[in-house]
């Protein structure tokens, strides 16, 4: 055959698409799909259509969610003192995973980037001075990347944030755990040193 | 949140079942899908329905395919008298990207494999001695793996074949292409010293 059959070959070009999924994954998982179980790839995509269709953002924080306001949100048991402010809503399952944080999120929806034309303005920077006139809220802790736009961005919004009444905390860069000083590099090795604790 | 949201959690599971996709790729890949653009995650779910509905398997060689029979067996320019036996319709995907071969095929569905039930008649063989009597078949090349099984089967192959009149051939087994003597395992270089040939 010179080519693949046309349905084979569609569907490849549409599973390349996904994060993480080269041509040869793309190609093993089509040829696994037009073998497999029809009940089990009706299945496959049924589920994509209705995660699709059923996961809309929650009004509030950002958060990924099929009620409004979510699951965080709406949760009496978490410290509404407290909002985590990340980049993108999936940031979110890696703090909750994490399993250390009990406060409520905000999420900006990006990062200030004039190269990519992202602007304050179209961050979710508004939402978030609005809740903090609704909400008891004590302290805003900005958990962005640490590359030069998430840098950027936490300045900026906690310059912006400075006259709300609102303590602004940064969360904390330095090695990774379990690693050692031999696979640092020197910025990661520098913001360790500048973050510093007294051992008591 | 204690958990995903279910549907989000419901499309991990079904991802996480696909060939080389492992837990991680399978939550990066849902997050990815329920934040991306509606037309294209329905483009993909239609794309996956679409090729398990539309690809059959040929009824004469058992390749993938649109129609019956398949762009392979209804080649006039392909070789009639040269039939590839191969275990799965994705073999002869692989051997058609080497480009090499100009004859027909023929997919077994298995290999003999008792352990796991599966016994010569579970394999398209009836099928293979039928095309034999209605086709100027010359050649028959076995192109199965080199494990226990693949060597079984081919065997049991050649054994039943040699009264029909044609001659039996199986693909060599030797050093992959590219790689050196420390990489090969015994019985492969065995079987490359077995199988070794003069230089004219």
């Amino acid at each position: 055959m010179a080519s693949l059959p046309q349905p084979i070959a569609t569907l490849i070009a549409a599973l390349n698409q996904l994060p993480g999924i080269g041509p040869r994954s793309a190609e093993r998982i089509a040829l696994h799909l037009v073998q497999a179980q029809t009940d089990s790839v009706r299945q496959l995509a049924q589920a994509i259509l209705a995660a699709r269709e059923r996961i809309q953002t929650c009004r509030t924080c950002g958060a990924l969610t099929e009620a409004q306001p979510c699951a965080l949100c709406a949760d009496p048991r978490r410290d509404s003192g407290l909002v985590c402010v990340v980049e993108q809503p999936v940031d979110i399952i890696s703090i909750e995973k994490s399993g250390t944080f009990r406060g409520k999120y905000h999420v900006l929806g990006g990062k200030i980037s004039p190269i990519n034309g992202v602007e304050p303005e179209d961050l979710r920077i508004n939402e978030l001075e609005a809740r903090l006139e609704n909400e008891p809220i004590k302290e805003i802790i900005i958990a962005l990347g640490t590359d030069v736009e998430g840098d950027a961005t936490s300045f900026y919004l906690a310059r912006r944030l400075a006259t709300k009444g609102v303590t602004t905390t940064r969360i904390a860069h330095g090695l990774p755990a379990g690693s050692g000083l031999e696979f640092a590099d020197e910025l990661t090795l520098s913001r360790a040193l500048e973050g510093r604790r007294e051992i008591r």
